[in-house]
């Protein structure tokens, strides 16, 4: 799946990218080279402030209105209710002027749960980027030209529409400052706002002479009687044959850190850090195998907050040695959830003056503030997420089954629907519901990683096209047809694009797969020095669609987590410059170029690819060098190749890539039988001359 | 020459890189591995802060100890001196218990004039980056790896030498809180120091319970009694054949900037910017033909602070118009220099509520604060810098003319050393004597553009290296030589870098050459979409090299100014991902990969390139798409390249890139009747296989 940042745009100040319906993406700016930039906070996978192009498309969906339900949501009664909770001192000692509702979650996850899909109940709008701020006159919503169109069509008249990125389009503050009265407040939920973020807001607000309030209790939860329950679902626990490290060296690896930089508490609030700590799964959030829970460390203490009737399970009350712990500063105390300021607040009172407290600068303002300025030490990445990120051995043996699994499925797949297609009864939703059907079948499978994006012809060039039964095409001989698709297996986690044609392609398709292909190979077969960031190989994956004048509106990369979540930080490799960590072995990324021709067709061609040492020839100042070795392991179209247009160390690569198919899939597949998509593998990976 | 911030260092507060003596470049750690990164701050090419990867060398220069006058300066008596100006009521209201010297002058200059260079009159030590601190018992010298040796050596022990990079080493916040009274104040002259770096220092202080302070007088100037005076050399006036664009239009080309962003002032800072906007020239500073100036530019007025005395000269009058200007809000008031303080507070004390004034954020924190925050709008790089980087017709005709005249010098120049290295008596002081004669004999030459870097065999590891009387090695036909040089001409700056052998080259040296040209290559003839910026092109140029596993630690371009300096913003071509601007066509750039191998040879390929409109075969979403010509046209040693590593392509870039070296060069060769050196054009310039 692309790197967010390469369509999912954000904004000066909201900037979740996620919630249920993330990647129903509509293009509807019309016009050429109608581009706009923004600023994007893409959390979980990044976790830092990027400069994001966002290109309106100049394609128009056929189906774009119908692709959502549309007829507006009728809010008069609730900003009524909202705009009274405004005015109630049970919630803020004073009235306040205005409320800002970001999209977003108290852990600045990716994908949210229903119950904090807080900004669509109150405006109907459900796009994946938006903020809704109410005064006491006016209603209005920020979102980007993907969703204008859906946007006016979701919500009634009570809202005003603001389009970012268009020139006359005041920002947020400016706003703000242009229609409140004097000295007035602004109220903000702290823990859905993100400590750098609130910072922004304050300086802008308070040079105005207006304050930024944080109000504590969320006052869309008060007008939300029906507010679904924050999930609680069932914990998994993960033993080492997974994990490869128990999650007492986790922490001990975890305090060493600590002590090296003389820090006394490390406050963990990114839920995919949490289950990566403790070696525990959930289902709390759809595609994301994570749970609600926040967790501080000290020195000798560890204290975990979770709904506590989770706890119950004698498996994971075992694995975490509630009852009887190994060590004193192994043991963990637990806690309510929701007990975590409090908690913080009396660890905070009993700081002594040198005490340092950790926690990331992405972390909630809620939170943040708890801690003294003086104690606090924000940092960009936490050693969580740096940790997490270099897998270990256990765990890239597991990434590695996972991917063999995965190739599994897709050969069957493949080989099904080149059987299917000419019969003309496959579609969009049809073909994604088999590759899921087929996936389900493989050992130790738990769900998909994200929404297939399963798309043919001009759906191929909407880059996060999800198909709905609205803009359902069938799969034919005649159009390229793109899924890009993964799974959470219990050992790892898959993502994988494929761009086929199942009749015979045109040479201008041919030539465009041709240069993204090169560019896939220039990426995957690098070398380059340890220490190097993974921005300076982006240009790799252009350089053959650049000197043919073309190019691809997203990143090239996104760091991919183990049984964890398919987008994370803190590597990845775009032409963004943010500030990436620099690739080390054992870390995976994916490799995924591409073209997209609107109106037309789309390619896109990924694997997941391990970071591992190389040996080149020389060891400029002991430096070391690195290199990738591909995890997915499916065929690609040679069909749909230009071979003309490859040099020969590119044809030598595409063979050996091949070749390692039919050895590693080839192998699992006659083991499990699967006779046909064993055929399927064999002829797709014959070489190439 | 290589970018500055390949090699030199800056640090957390003081950042000039520049003193007369910049470039005689030491490395004196020992041990593999020693590396460090720095947080360093170009100005006048880069403009903003990068992170600097300074790699010492494990090299030791055998004549490292005699290339300085290494006798220690006595400082005792001066100390005390300053001492007891720190205590003077006459420069600030209270004793202040430290002052901070950092080395630069008001306008942020990379390269210093000699009353400038006040942190080497107080300490001895005139290496090309250091900051000095001194404090009621302490006098203590912040320098990176280069000038360890160096500085010990030149400050007597008064001085305590601070080795940046070094673990145990404080910062200097860090060092003056530990060694601070408490409540204490630390003075600097609020002109060296920018905007933003006073910011940060006076965060660390006053979270220490310390204040920084503004001591309006140099403490420095203060106590030397025989500081060179500033200079004022005579202006040069420029016209239309040399600058395509009148001052005037310049003027009106700024208004509609300010205009379009409701902007009412402009103050300009850096000396460079000026000398572009009004179309003179002068000699304040060596290598860099700029004079001393400020400018403060409103919708109706130019204000122009410049020593008078200055203004007599009829030429310079008539250019500026500044008895009959055209029309009133052309006129130029003409001020001295020392009065812009008082001239932009009286500009501050009249500007009406919603008025607003651009200031570079790299501009001195003196001039900075006294526009008052709510007006002051800072700039990463001033429209005047956006302005100049981009070449109109007139000024890419006079660099294209100077690069031929520089062509034809160092032809004839490498005929020259192709004869006498053989008998002998050819040295790197020698033959760069002999490079600038021979440019001096070319039309229009102003002079050196630079410090000629003239290395041979060991020397041309040192990257910076300039050969002085205690180093200089004789060229001989076993050794590689390196030669970076430039000049001024009136119609343009110059920067090549050859790299040459007279006799064999090993197979070592060839393979690395090849490396180092075909990554010259690949960034030349890169084809790029419009909005690309420079830093994205930067591994194309190491990636032959990163595949064998050697690198290089510089980046590999730099802007080059049009009879302005050798360095300039705001754009380049670095792995540093710092705030660049985008490359557009008619901006020049360095392009100048190489490869170092310690204590042996250094090899280094550097054209100045013009970006250039390209024509892909496709034209995507209307982008257009950039390539880059060579403007330098000096042959590339063919003896060097092992042409078996290059493929079809580079091999015909090679030959494309001689016939017109030939076509071009030879002409004028033949024009100036100089037989020898089109001979060896002729001979070098032959077409490979």
């Amino acid at each position: 799946m692309p790197p967010q940042s390469s369509q999912l745009i954000l904004l000066i100040f909201n900037f979740d990218l996620s919630n249920s319906c993330l990647f129903s993406i509509l293009q509807q700016n019309k016009g050429p080279g109608v581009a706009c930039d923004f600023e994007l906070h893409v959390n979980s996978w990044v976790g830092c402030r990027q400069s994001v192009e966002f290109q309106s498309s100049e394609f128009n969906m056929p189906s774009e209105k119908s692709e959502k339900a549309m007829s507006p949501k009728i809010t008069g009664e609730l900003l009524r209710q909202l705009r009274q909770a405004m005015k109630n001192c049970k919630y803020f000692s004073e009235p306040i002027q205005a409320y800002i509702i970001p999209s977003g979650d108290a852990h600045q996850s990716e994908y949210i749960a229903p119950c904090d899909c807080r900004r669509e109940f109150i405006s109907g709008f459900d796009g994946s980027a938006g903020t809704a701020i109410v005064t006491e006159q006016h209603a209005a919503m920020w979102t980007d030209g993907r969703y204008f169109l859906q946007a006016s069509q979701q919500m009634d008249n009570n809202w005003t529409l603001m389009k970012m990125g268009l020139k006359e389009t005041p920002s947020q503050e400016d706003w703000l400052i242009s229609v409140l009265p004097e000295n007035s407040k602004v109220g903000v939920d702290p823990w859905i706002i993100a400590a750098d973020q609130w910072k922004n807001m304050f300086k802008a607000l308070s040079s105005a002479g207006h304050s930024l309030v944080a109000v504590q209790d969320n006052l869309i939860d008060a007008v939300w009687p029906d507010r679904p329950e924050r999930p609680s679902t069932q914990l998994r626990s993960l033993g080492l044959d997974y994990t490869g490290i128990s999650w007492q060296d986790k922490i001990t690896a975890l305090r060493a850190k600590m002590s090296e930089r003389k820090i006394t508490w490390f406050v963990a609030t990114a839920l995919d850090e949490i289950a990566w700590l403790f070696n525990l799964r959930g289902a709390d959030i759809e595609y994301n195998p994570v749970f609600f829970a926040y967790t501080i460390v000290g020195m000798n203490t560890i204290r975990f907050f979770v709904d506590l009737k989770r706890l119950s399970n004698p498996a994971v009350r075992e694995h975490l040695q509630l009852d009887s712990p190994s060590k004193p500063e192994l043991s963990i105390q637990t806690f309510p959830y929701e007990s975590v300021y409090t908690e913080l607040q009396a660890i905070c009172a009993a700081l002594g003056p040198k005490d340092k407290v950790w926690i990331c600068d992405k972390a909630s303002c809620a939170l943040t503030q708890v801690i003294p300025k003086t104690h606090r030490t924000p940092i960009p990445y936490t050693p969580l997420c740096l940790a997490k990120a270099v897998k270990n051995a256990t765990e890239i043996q597991g990434m590695k089954m996972a991917h063999i699994k995965d190739a599994v499925a897709l050969c069957e797949f493949f080989a099904w629907l080149e059987k299917e297609i000419p019969k003309g009864n496959v579609t969009e939703i049809s073909a994604a519901d088999k590759a899921e059907e087929l996936r389900s079948q493989q050992k130790d499978f738990v769900g998909l990683s994200f929404p297939t994006i399963s798309s043919v012809g001009p759906h191929g060039a909407i880059i996060h096209y999800r198909p709905l039964p609205e803009t359902n095409r069938t799969l034919t001989v005649n159009e390229v047809y793109l899924i890009d698709s993964g799974a959470q297996y219990v050992d790892g986690t898959t993502d994988v694009t494929r761009t086929m044609h199942f009749g015979t392609p045109s040479a201008f398709e041919k030539e465009c797969f041709t240069y993204v292909l090169k560019g896939h190979i220039a990426v995957s077969a690098a070398i380059f020095p340890n220490g190097t960031k993974g921005h300076l190989l982006d240009s790799f994956a252009r350089a053959a669609l650049w000197e043919s004048g073309l190019d691809y509106l997203h990143g090239t990369g996104h760091g991919v987590g183990c049984f964890l979540n398919v987008h994370e930080g803190p590597c990845g490799i775009s032409y963004k410059t943010f500030a990436d960590e620099p690739l080390e072995a054992g870390m995976i990324v994916s490799d995924e170029p591409g073209y997209y021709e609107d109106g037309s067709f789309g390619i896109r061609l990924e694997n997941v690819v391990l970071v591992v040492p190389a040996k080149p020839k020389y060891n400029y100042r002991n430096r070391g060098s690195l290199t990738f070795e591909p995890l997915t392991l499916v065929p690609i179209q040679v069909k749909m190749m230009n071979t003309e247009l490859l040099t020969q160390k590119e044809r030598d690569w595409v063979n050996e890539y091949h070749r390692k198919c039919r050895e590693v899939v080839g192998a699992e597949l006659e083991r499990q039988g699967r006779q046909e998509a064993l055929d399927w593998l064999i002829r797709e990976s014959q070489p190439i001359i």
